[in-house]
């Protein structure tokens, strides 16, 4: 019998791509696009931790705009209401990974349950997942908003436990961000490193079960690591 | 009768400048000090927010020990325990502002009482100020430590009411450091942010009550706003 029942997917960098949102910048600050998407998510991810440190939680698309604001004000760069607007807009609008339908297909075939477990409000992953139509493959779609808490606290890994009625020892984690799967790891699920770009892993006392390069190769590594039988 | 009874003080980058770390990183890796510095010190912090909220503290060194090799790690460069030691040893050789002394005693003599309250452990604290030669001019040094959990968690900021046996609103809160004078802020500290950079605040739902390019100006400040009398 395998040793996992479940697959809970991070989408942000791990099913999505989030650099896609990188064009709109640049097609609204020519020339500046790169250097916006990259501080913006960066603060993004920063003030998701504060605010739950600071217990002062707002949803992820508070967040995302208060990010983009200090961003432009701080690269110097005019922020206007449509702007903004436009800009927050094409968080909803993501691209999955070429790779996510099939790999999402493969998992329930051979029975598995699947879920997102995101940072994002639930209207956020529900808008997400239908423009890119892969909501029918989901069992759950998970926000922290259900907790008030971001990520890496460990009520967020919780929620997917409840879900699938499962010990975490039996749901894999798959995240592209190297500090979510950390966490989950700390928590105790087994974890999957997406690590798109080759980077080096967090140093925060923990690794990663399996490391892919993208999800093409997660099946195949999840049977030669003996976490699913073949 | 003065609205503020006691300050309290950051340590890294408020009184002590953090950046006479860089000159260290400059001469173990020629060329790429400022490049070295920026990520650890960004990392340290990730890694402070990070443990916190998974419920996995180390100590302040541990932490800055983990995001130095991270940085060396991503940035290509060859660490080893000799040249690590040499720069985590860097953190406890830093040095004040030039008008970080003045400030305090002007401070002590009008009968306020002065404390540190830092991520800092209480050895490094105490490294610190020795070094420096400020050691006496605090009431208190107070660290993270007693908590296990970092800045800008509410029980850190508890530590400076327990220290003074008074209530938040007499205790002004001085940092550099935007996401640390938003915790304090939120907290109920009256703020100053000592804004040496010229920088924009962070947009967490809170600003300063006062700020100030340098420590120099802080008691006109104070006075200026009725936070402290004539």
């Amino acid at each position: 019998m395998s040793k996992i029942q479940s697959v809970v997917f991070d989408l942000y960098g791990t099913l999505f791509d989030v650099h896609t949102v990188a064009a709109k910048c640049d097609e609204l600050f020519p020339g500046r696009g790169r250097e916006v998407s990259v501080m913006w998510r960066q603060k993004q991810l920063e003030y998701t931790w504060l605010r739950s440190l600071m217990n002062r939680y707002v949803t992820f698309e508070e967040a995302t705009e208060d990010a983009l604001k200090y961003t432009c004000r701080t690269l110097g760069l005019s922020l206007d209401g449509q702007k903004a607007d436009v800009l927050c807009e094409a968080y909803l609008h993501l691209r999955p990974y070429p790779e996510v339908a099939k790999v999402l297909d493969a998992l329930r075939a051979r029975g598995l349950g699947t879920a997102i477990l995101s940072n994002g409000s639930p209207y956020t992953i529900d808008a997400v997942t239908r423009h890119a139509g892969l909501h029918a493959k989901f069992d759950h779609l998970l926000s922290v908003d259900a907790v008030h808490v971001y990520k890496p606290h460990p009520s967020v890994y919780e929620l997917a436990e409840a879900a699938f009625k499962l010990r975490r020892e039996s749901i894999l984690f798959v995240s592209s961000n190297a500090w979510d799967a950390t966490g989950a790891r700390h928590f105790g699920f087994p974890t999957c490193w997406v690590n798109r770009a080759g980077q080096p892993f967090e140093e925060m006392g923990q690794t990663p079960n399996i490391q892919v390069p993208d999800l093409g190769g997660l099946i195949e590594q999840l049977e030669s690591s003996q976490l699913l039988s073949r």
